[in-house]
């Protein structure tokens, strides 16, 4: 099973560091190594295995607990982190490590104030290691909410849903309603739906803005999954494209596919930021270009690693990235295309499936 | 302007605890008192006035926070936090107040790190000390969120949403695009529609189960708007009520007008909670009432103050509260009536007006 199997790979990270045992408290962690979905627990995973281990929440999550966490020694109390704190005094632990990029000032000092017995030990993002490479089921996850926003938006173009008339809102909501149509739970973040002019801003809110022949239509949406977000953009064009539209969407696929050809077990992630941002650069427009090139999804929308230019660290099979360059020209109108993308030692896994090509919506 | 009377009044309480300014890090703080709603933001509160004060956001903000910001020196920085801690620094800034519940242990080593001038003090919460008192504006906005909450549930049930056949799940899908039709930006928080014996979880996810003839069918649901979350549950009966139904409905309901009649400026909250829980326990129900009465709303959907058996403090005129009591009868099914309201120096201002007679669906 495969929380059994990350809990025992963060095993070996707490040995490293000589550490009996890590209180988990960010809730997606302990969803990652447990399974749990509720909003109130913690998890102390210990060095020695899981017999010593224990999972607690409080008593609304009694029943859903029990179903999805069978397999660990479960408490009850309203007071996770503290309650788990307790329990490893009394099972004598010696160097606990907490989540210092999770626990606040003031949950340190409670829990400090909890026991002198234990040393609490600051740790580095042991589970967002673990979390940085995706298993099988993880990645067949992101397939299916890539498949659903797919879906959403082959829907939508089939059935005429990007007409002349209608708002940004209301094809921002069509996406949305369709991806839950094909399976999601819901939208993986805010949808952008941008219109004209407004597709020169990267993270334009929808408005009531209306679509107008010729304008570029830059749609940036996800679904989520069983907890798990999916992330694409494509822009369009309304009508004939005219020559300047034609242009900047061709460079940014051009700059797009570079990044997906860069994009490999190895390599560097300001390299695969390079890859893409030279091509816009070359062509005059690096300054239109004003964001990085990707970053990891998983259980957040946003997740390690970055892929821009100050980014440091290298890839790895089974990471899941974006690639999404832009081209923004203010007060007239922007491209970006985005895709997202499991890494392998060769070819990525390419999970949103819908076509890259200038799609020219007619009317 | 709201948001300079807000600041106006947390430099109150930093002239009290002897703090030169704050830094202000949680982004629904920042947006209380500026009104900026992107998502990486820091505010620098000085004790003296606004013009000494320092707004902080990144490039993707830059037009955005102009507009939203307009009478604050911006600066633009990806970290937003440190240049704050550094502009502290360059304007001899001694005692630096920060959130203590929001920085984390490693946030805290790194503004230390920037500076070993300006002197780091934990605060106890300012900012959320003023969010408990709803102005006017929220107040206005809250009522347009519970507004759009009764308009979703109103067309639902004069359009024959909740026949016998549909789903759950279908039923919360439709709820959610009424209130965003009504005007809402979404839902406030995961709706719940529980039928049947699922009305006795009290916090159950949607599923497939099939609304059915003889069920109880609780809908707990709020939209959002402008930031502001409504929350209202209603109870209704599919067809004729079974004796054992309707006297659940008339308890809670009995129980829920105790509530809002000990809702009043100067009451302790655990009195309020008792007002509500002796009715259902002098019944013979006390240990079918598993939660607390009810929470603060605003610009969090749980939020101070609680009002529950160990609550502690005192209500105050514009403090915004769910009132909420239930009955849960596992395997048979619950009732919860909730409403959201704001306290007074008298009668509580009804927030959501939707009937709490018992309602019976035709079917």
């Amino acid at each position: 099973m495969s929380y059994t199997r990350r809990r025992e790979a963060l095993r070996v990270q707490l040995r490293q560091s000589e550490l009996d045992a890590l209180l988990v408290t960010d809730s997606l962690n302990v969803r990652y190594l447990t399974g749990f979905t509720g909003s109130n627990s913690a998890l102390l995973v210990h060095a020695e295995g899981d017999e010593c281990s224990v999972f607690a929440t409080d008593g609304r999550y009694d029943t859903q607990s029990q179903r999805q966490v069978p397999d660990l020694r479960r408490v009850i109390d309203r007071s996770v982190r503290s309650r788990l704190v307790k329990d490893a005094t009394e099972n004598r632990i010696g160097r606990l490590g907490f989540e210092s990029h999770v626990v606040t000032v003031d949950g340190h000092a409670a829990l400090a104030k909890v026991t002198a017995a234990v040393q609490l030990v600051a740790t580095s993002r042991p589970v967002e290691a673990l979390r940085l490479i995706k298993d099988d089921a993880e990645v067949a996850v992101l397939r299916a909410a890539c498949a659903a926003a797919d879906t959403a938006l082959a829907g939508l173009l089939a059935e005429g849903g990007l007409r002349p008339g209608r708002t940004e809102r209301e094809v921002g909501r069509d996406l949305e309603a369709r991806m839950v149509a094909a399976g999601a739970a819901g939208r993986s973040f805010e949808t952008i739906v941008a219109t004209g002019a407004n597709s020169a801003v990267p993270h334009h809110r929808p408005t009531d803005a209306v679509l107008c022949r010729g304008d570029l239509l830059k749609m940036d949406f996800g679904a989520l999954v069983d907890g798990y977000h999916s992330d694409m953009t494509r822009t369009v064009v309304l009508g004939q494209p005219a020559q300047w539209q034609r242009e900047i969407y061709e460079l940014v696929a051009a700059a797009q596919a570079a990044g997906r050809a860069a994009l490999r077990a190895g390599a560097q992630v300001r390299d695969v930021d390079a890859a893409a941002r030279d091509i816009i650069a070359q062509a005059g427009h690096g300054g239109d270009f004003v964001h990085g090139l990707g970053h990891g999804v998983g259980l957040q929308i946003h997740e390690a690693p970055a892929l821009s230019q100050c980014g440091v660290g290298t890839l790895a099979a089974g990471m899941a990235v974006t690639v999404e360059p832009g081209v923004y020209l203010a007060g007239r109108g922007g491209v970006r295309i985005e895709d997202t993308l499991v890494v392998s030692g060769g070819e990525p896994e390419l999970l949103t499936l819908t076509t890259k090509d200038l799609v020219v919506v007619p009317c």
